[in-house]
């Protein structure tokens, strides 16, 4: 699309070169071919770093732009940032594609729908319900048990288990919201990378990124009722026990242990080798590995414990 | 139905005319032809204002109902109420009705299920493995992603997005209890209404009424594992963080804001353009609206935090 | 298979009289067919009155072995148990069974898929998406909304209502782990039993025992998004509200009541007739019946609302 689509589209004016554009990412992530976004002051080195060539952008930023960029001025840029998501944002089945391809030995049950453009490894279970979105990749020795939903494009690994009803690739949760209270949806364009031998418990929901990947790395596994959101991106080895939530962007590292109904703020990074106990809260990073965590707000374990000994000694 | 047929139902003697009845309703909602029903004291001036015709009550409350009234006298009007519910009860599925009607430009996957009776509206996209009840209308625009369920007789708007593995319209929980412990259930004879723009992530479950209708106005948007139950009425463009859940009855305005794990009691009212950080344990009405809240049990925000951080120094 | 077959798995000797194993279990339900396992010095007792005659164990476990017991010296006994749980574990579908039974008046969507070796009373309603596994037996007048998964070998009862999205039967959560943070795959070789009168909301997960059966009695009631861990005892007329957990080997007493987003740690044994406020987290065993218990750490009731008023009086 062109960057002078993009401007009118907008009904605003566009400066500079008029670029062709196939896709949007962040500031930090942008090729020369993407369209990029500065939205606050905190961004104005990631903008001048940049290797996009065409940005939405506020007047102030103007000048943190790299040299000969190409730029629209918007009075708001997350909201126009969220109406331009949805020039690129991908139709949710391309029929048009060509038919599925099935390694040797798979077993894709008749009630199980398997769109175009996907690839099925060799030895791979696909029972009733289940459904394989556009171009999914799913890797040799995985069982996808029955109404299982994988949205298009995401990758599944090798010797994956994933149980009944979780769903992989829905839209990420990210809206822009105008002056007056309504909200503009950010069409999440990217995907989900499930790397090997990961196991999902039955029920999870772990959405695709808005731009590039969420990624559930080698080896982790999920209990039930997991909610992973965009862009997450959780280590290898991890553990995470029912009902807990991670929220947008946040990184975990390898071997991390979340008990049950513990939840994450969005943004954070987590130190490998966190064990963090029932229903802990987590709003800050952590950059010293091996920490054992509790509550809400989150304490180091041991003082967490005293806590709630003196809590409970209130009432004395 | 006539009210000796319920009266018979239950073995029990009616007093007064015997009325035909079409349905059941709480006591200020009912119309003249719907059997209602009174329980406890604090209802008597409810029960002295109701329109309907025909109940059933307590010996104590029949000083209170309106004149003219024909009426039931049980031992346990709660029981007595639940095992008449099943008698209104729409079994699941009725294939006697109509083919459904679909508007131009509207994709039905061939492994979609749309009953009878159905009304989907044009460039509506209705995808593998969801299910689409008897009588259920869709608006145009609307997306439903693979593996929905949507009961009978719900309503869904225009430019709707429901993400994989939502359920709306399940049975609200509600059951009357015996004295000796075992639960009777109230079957749950109303629907659920999704105004226009509103969008629900992966497996959440919004539950139908009772009697009436659970409702979700137009804009907002649900995250994962949201949990609507019976009669909620959700206003205008709020917005709830994933593994949420709000009780039965209770009423939203407009423009809230609930973040990651809250949760509402039942039978509350929340003033619009309130905000709930993450956890927040909602037990009581708020009637101001604008305010920013936290904490199990509930606090101002700026309090709460004040007293999280005296809670971290009780260990010094 | 000969439990030499088991040891070259291992590529590990054995000791004793080679004996044909048909299944593993616990060292306490074990039957001579059955290879048992010893971890801890804990589990010594129950070593020695397992009536299995096969085990995994460690060396300093072996003087507590049954007299003419056979045995492996494993280094890694809770690793080697998760290696061999692979060589028992049934394959997701048996083909190779009879077609499915059907008595009289049932109705089964013809997009519900119903497995080999299924037995499904009469009067029962199936709807389309559902997933009925190999071996699964479904009593008379029971309802299966759309989108349900039931896995191979589980139980359901008479007169029970299973709403759409719910798993019955998946993994339990079991994992060994290996010195450099592997996880080891315990495989899930039992199934899940719902008694009669069940009622089970929507998106709700029952996992499958690791051996033996996790069992849901008679009349007893879950709201939507209620997780359920592999080899929990759910006493009959129990109620559980929205977003609750159980975790596994938790055993409860008849009718608790379990208010929304509360969660029990697993191997608990609670007293029938307890009830829950909403949000308790429960992490120890209950013994007298019908208290009434808040808060995390667990607190009686009164003393738990007590505490939250000083708690909301540390800003005074």
């Amino acid at each position: 699309m062109l960057f002078s689509s993009v401007a009118s589209h907008l009904k605003l004016a566009f400066v500079g070169e008029d670029l062709e554009i196939d896709s949007m990412n962040e500031l930090n992530l942008s090729s020369s071919s993407q369209l990029s976004f500065g939205v606050h002051k905190k961004y104005s080195s990631e903008l001048s770093l940049s290797k996009a060539k065409a940005f939405l952008i506020t007047n102030t930023l103007v000048e943190h732009l790299p040299k000969d960029s190409s730029y629209i001025i918007c009075e708001d840029v997350s909201v126009s940032m969220a109406q331009i998501t949805k020039l690129f944002n991908k139709k949710p089945i391309d029929r048009e594609l060509l038919l599925p391809k099935v390694g040797s030995n798979s077993y894709i049950d008749s009630m199980a729908k398997v769109e175009n453009g996907a690839v099925i490894g060799s030895n791979v279970t696909i029972m009733a319900g289940a459904y394989i979105g556009t171009n999914v990749q799913i890797g040799d020795d995985t069982i996808i048990y029955p109404n299982v939903t994988i949205y298009r494009d995401c990758l599944i690994g090798r010797e994956c288990i994933i149980h009944a009803g979780t769903v992989i690739g829905a839209d990420g949760f990210g809206f822009s919201h105008t002056k007056t209270g309504e909200h503009v949806k950010i069409y999440q364009n990217g995907n989900v990378i499930i790397e090997d031998d990961v196991e999902i418990g039955a029920n999870c929901a772990i959405d695709k990124a808005v731009f590039n990947s969420t990624i559930i790395r080698k080896g982790t596994k999920l209990d039930n009722f997991i909610h992973i959101a965009h862009n997450c991106d959780v280590g290898e080895y991890c553990i995470f026990v029912a009902q807990t939530g991670v929220g947008g962007s946040t990184k975990l590292g390898r071997n991390c242990v979340v008990s049950g109904q513990s939840a994450f703020s969005d943004h954070l990074s987590i130190a490998p080798f966190s064990t963090f106990t029932a229903r802990s809260g987590v709003t800050k990073s952590i950059t010293e590995s091996g920490g054992v965590y509790s509550g809400f707000p989150l304490m180091n374990h041991r003082d967490w414990k005293r806590v709630q000994a003196k809590i409970g000694k209130l009432n004395d």
